[in-house]
């Protein structure tokens, strides 16, 4: 299905990928574009009998809609919907300490880079109180104010935007700390940082709401036991970031582990902004950043979505596979009564 | 949770599971087990919001009202539902001239085995009529009718096959071919031979439907097209198996790929009775045999059904798991830059 903010795009890529299966001399039909109503035309392939596994990137409520389609089938299939992500980032003490100025500034970047339209866009900003924590959001305010204002990719990102602000700043007892300027023009969205306290973000689900753009909550804890209660109540979340020297980390070993339950990559000491291509990539967390936490849409693991496991029992050698034949034609690396092996057998 | 039908063998099992939970000094709680109603309890665990995965065998019903539980969740679980599978068996034409007879006894056995209480009971036998295939069924036939009753393991699954076996019988165009005698005691089950038409069993679901018991449906096909919509109209099952010679095999290359599509096992010139646990078993297929067809409940793999995928960014070494230290310290076979390796970094 092509996005209909982009159809023209979709449908050049469209045509890139049917060269491609063509060129690997793959059947006609491995791939195809549909361009129509997303909600529509996505909802009727949904309930396709012959459909098996769907992946999507898009709202929460519309991969809600084709999670619960998918469930509801007389034979349900699997759903792989990228949804929506806060991206966490715990900054301990003595990064503050120790370099507040520099991570004000990658902060800011990192919120505000392509418009904030990155899903990896870090929504939330986890702090104990101190002298050097105050220092680091007073700056981290200054460079959300003098900030650029940017054009989001369609007016419905910008309306949803705008609204998911109004609504925040309308929160009780959450605080607009400092907004970018605006020149008013059409999609414009200008940087705009919330605070609370921790308290009032552990009783207001909605504040683990994304807003999809160049926006960040901060999360004051009194200290290291409410932050604890934080990060524990954390909605799932596509990454997690801890800012800490190694004193910082050895002193809160616990972090690592609280974070590995609610998002699919870690990361210390960097920004979650930009996703590499890899084998150890995972672009994936547990709902709602993911409908299907167990997997990633990025990197060789990826391709597991779309796979079953098979067992030949019994099987002359001539009519299995021939990544399981004994002569290993493919030259694979292969397990072979549990001992890896790329030998013929 | 219990089975309410061995509470006692259950609460045995359980004790020694925490007894090797607390060997392992693993944490207490590690494992837990509910004696109650099952769907009430049960319907309750699935809603709690600590737990993370189901593991769940047992009835249809009971798996799907897991499933649509877990499904309707604010933050929807993975669920590895094991409900139902009827274990396809096709016979080609050459196996049936050079072993009919052994074949009639050997499928005897896999039918009765247990009384027919194997998951992986072979409930379809497939063939395309000749004189061979006559005769297969005429011996298997009487094999049925001198066959041994058996006690059944509750009077609720006797309860069970005795309405599947009623409901079957009644269905327009399916004639019950061979019936074993019964004495008339208390949970006896008495092994029993169907008969039908491609076109009936295709214009039927409900001939798709497990009898949990000693009890096996041939079904007819006048030629191979006829078979080959009848194998690839089957609903999912745990196993699949073929019956043919290497001409047999050769001739009829699509069948494996066809019955890839519908089972986790696939099986020539055996029985699909019994499962090795083993790196390579997979137990488990596509829906209505598993709720999640990616998956199996026995062997190596079972493993991954409760697992997350973690990508680790930037860790200083010491922060890393061990799995994922530069020395290696568990000296474990490792995917490093794409190649594998249980070399230190």
């Amino acid at each position: 299905m092509a996005h209909h903010a982009h159809c023209g795009t979709a449908e050049i890529m469209g045509g890139l990928i049917v060269d491609a299966v063509r060129a690997c001399n793959l059947p006609e039909g491995t791939f195809s574009l549909l361009i129509g109503q997303g909600r529509i035309v996505g909802q009727q392939l949904a309930k396709h009998p012959a459909l098996r596994a769907i992946g999507f990137t898009g709202s929460r409520l519309g991969g809600r809609a084709l999670m619960d389609t998918a469930a509801a089938r007389p034979s349900p299939i699997p759903v792989y919907a990228e949804m929506s992500s806060v991206n966490p980032v715990v900054l301990l003490p003595g990064a503050l300490a120790a370099r507040g100025e520099g991570l004000a500034t990658g902060m800011l970047g990192s919120c505000t880079l392509g418009v904030g339209q990155f899903c990896t866009q870090p929504g939330l900003l986890i702090l104990e109180r101190s002298a050097e924590a105050e220092t680091f959001v007073a700056r981290l305010s200054t460079l959300f104010a003098e900030a650029a204002e940017g054009v989001m990719l369609t007016s419905g990102i910008h309306h949803a935007y705008v609204n998911g602000l109004v609504a925040r700043a309308a929160q009780k007892n959450v605080r607009v700390l400092a907004q970018a300027k605006t020149s008013g023009e059409p999609n414009r969205a200008t940087p705009t940082l919330f605070a609370t306290e921790a308290a009032v973000f552990l009783a207001n689900d909605s504040l683990q709401e994304e807003i999809f753009g160049p926006s960040s909550l901060v999360v004051w804890c009194a200290h290291r036991e409410e932050r604890d209660r934080v990060v524990t109540a954390l909605h799932g979340s596509l990454t997690a970031t801890i800012h800490g020297t190694d004193d910082d980390l050895n002193k809160n070993k616990e972090l690592v582990a609280q974070l590995e339950a609610i998002a699919g990559r870690l990361v210390i000491n960097g920004f979650p902004t930009g996703v590499e291509v890899s084998h150890a990539i995972v672009h994936g967390g547990p709902y709602p950043s993911l409908s299907d936490g167990r997997s990633t849409s990025v990197g060789s693991n990826a391709i597991y979505r779309f796979t079953r496991l098979v067992c030949y029992q019994n099987f002359p050698d001539a009519q299995l596979p021939a990544e399981l034949q004994n002569a290993n034609p493919l030259g694979l690396s292969r397990l072979v009564n549990g001992s890896r092996s790329d030998a013929a057998l």
